[in-house]
């Protein structure tokens, strides 16, 4: 988690797997690729839910085999690693064009997480449309769940959408029922760790698959916007993907800056005037003699999801199996063709 | 928030206008009244969305009219609020009763917010079907959802099991939807802080909405659980119910008590030895230049409804009004029999 979105940790494999690379000394080819076998486990095992990562790490394999010398193998990993970030990049920037047609003036979006610049190499998946239908002048609001545990709503989306002057309020994850209950959520964009090219089952953030529940019942649209590198084109079924448990540490407490008792003196809460000094610590929330679960992921089934925003094009969670050669090459991968 | 939970806030408000009753000084009975009257709507004011405190002030007020002087009005307020808290206990120990039937062995059991003897003048609403099933010897586990913002799941359900010792982890309000999609969550039971008796609408801590669409989804029986004077026999739609709007420092931060980092070292959140010194802290966990919206309550329509959990039985949520002149003579609501 020091690394985390889709797109970032994606480029981070794909990086780390040059690095790693060229961390072998010597000129043994076999004993070279028994190396990078090494750093690929273990880059592989850090995340077991996202797909991008061993995406990424299959990118740079493939790339590698066009060299004979572990010198030249070397070179090419970082030149596919390079590749894999630009790609993103240009994904990210093609998901906002498709998406903004999405975006009407006076809309309510409602988001989960973050899946924005900060979770890619550049501008996001999910908010990749807000931005395009903000340069096209569009004016809309945008509801950023918190995001329990780690609170990447709160934090991270709500930091990005105030330093592009979108207009944005926080809730709980609790509340976006009672606002779609009430009118109040037009849209809902989410990103993704993990799409199945198969089925269209998405995996992401814990509670994306309740607010695609409550979008279903409420009759609001439910997109989910991923770059190609997001889509795990082997596995059958979503309940194949793997969750991760995580501490339950996060559940059981939280993470924020020390202020004033809320209600008390004139800020009720640490100003804006956030100093680089000031220092994060660790509050324990719960009940200290209770114990917490904490799957960090869900899984959403295909008939839930309105559309998918990929770069190229909005496709019908159905569409992405029927298109896999042509997605599948934009992403490099070519042994699509033989499917 | 100093006294919170249906029941509780209930007896507070009967014993509120009792003592505010005897505050008066003075023999006339026209300025009497008139002093009763602002005791009142202060007390009504303190939280719009629960009924429990206007239905407490009725009661108590129904049996002063039955007093000549100010001296006989003031002693027939405390004995009516006396009544009422105790009515309170017993409408707890009757929801119990009836339902403990519809705990298994072995069942997995979802509750959110805190509906529990904490809650209550004694027992709780909705633990107390929990706490007669364990008393019969059945063996259980409760997920409680955390309860953003003020984690009254966290902290005040948790603690609760965690006395009674009943089998239970901690949940992020949004992993509720995954349980369920993995077979984990068997039956839902919540309180409710206004029940509309006309059409079995039930307004709850926001989030209890969102529940019930997901266990509508999986087809996993929700229930409410309900003492009588949680019932609102005027109100005819939800959507007159006033939804408590709070303020947004709760969603933008958390009170904890700060411990060492997770991770590091044996005990990576305070322990179980709390000691009354600690002290808690209030922490801004959200960017500091965004705002939040913070709803405190939601409204769950009837028809996700399966059961309601009164003191005389459980009843389908239509099922309130076809029963209303038992229902409203149990709370001594005597014009009811007139409708």
């Amino acid at each position: 988690m020091v690394v985390r979105g889709a797109g970032a940790i994606g480029a981070a494999a794909a990086y780390g797997l040059a690095q790693g690379a060229r961390a072998f000394r010597g000129r043994n080819v076999a004993k070279f690729l028994q190396h990078v076998e090494t750093v690929c486990d273990t880059l592989k095992a850090a995340r077991p839910t996202a797909v991008d990562p061993i995406n990424a790490l299959n990118c740079v394999r493939q790339a590698m085999r066009a060299g004979q010398s572990v010198e030249e193998q070397q070179a090419l990993a970082l030149a596919a690693a390079e590749e894999f970030a630009n790609e993103d990049v240009r994904h990210c920037e093609d998901i906002g064009r498709h998406g903004a047609n999405l975006i009407c003036d006076g809309m309510n979006v409602l988001t989960h997480c973050n899946a924005g610049w900060l979770a890619f190499v550049d501008i996001g998946s999910a908010t990749a449309p807000l931005y395009a239908a903000q340069a096209q002048g569009r004016r809309f609001h945008v509801y950023c769940d918190e995001t329990r545990p780690r609170s990447q709503g709160a934090t991270l989306t709500a930091w990005e959408l105030a330093q592009q002057k979108v207009s944005h309020q926080i809730i709980a994850d609790s509340a976006a029922g009672h606002l779609m209950q009430r009118g109040k959520i037009d849209l809902v964009i989410v990103g993704s760790d993990r799409t199945l090219g198969r089925t269209g089952e998405v995996a992401n953030k814990i509670g994306t698959y309740t607010k695609a529940v409550l979008a279903r019942r409420h009759g609001i649209p439910f997109y989910v916007a991923i770059p190609l590198s997001t889509i795990d084109w082997n596995m059958k079924s979503g309940l194949d993907i793997p969750i991760e448990e995580r501490h339950q540490s996060e559940v059981l407490g939280a993470w924020g800056v020390v202020g004033r008792t809320p209600g008390k003196g004139p800020t009720p809460y640490p100003t804006s005037r956030v100093r680089h000094s000031v220092k994060r610590v660790y509050v324990r929330v719960a009940n200290p003699t209770s114990e917490a679960l904490n799957p960090g992921f869900d899984v959403t089934p295909a008939e839930l999801i309105k559309g998918i925003i990929t770069p190229v094009g909005i496709l019908e969670p159905h569409e992405l199996w029927a298109q896999r050669r042509e997605l599948g090459c934009a992403l490099g991968n070519k042994d699509l063709r033989a499917r």
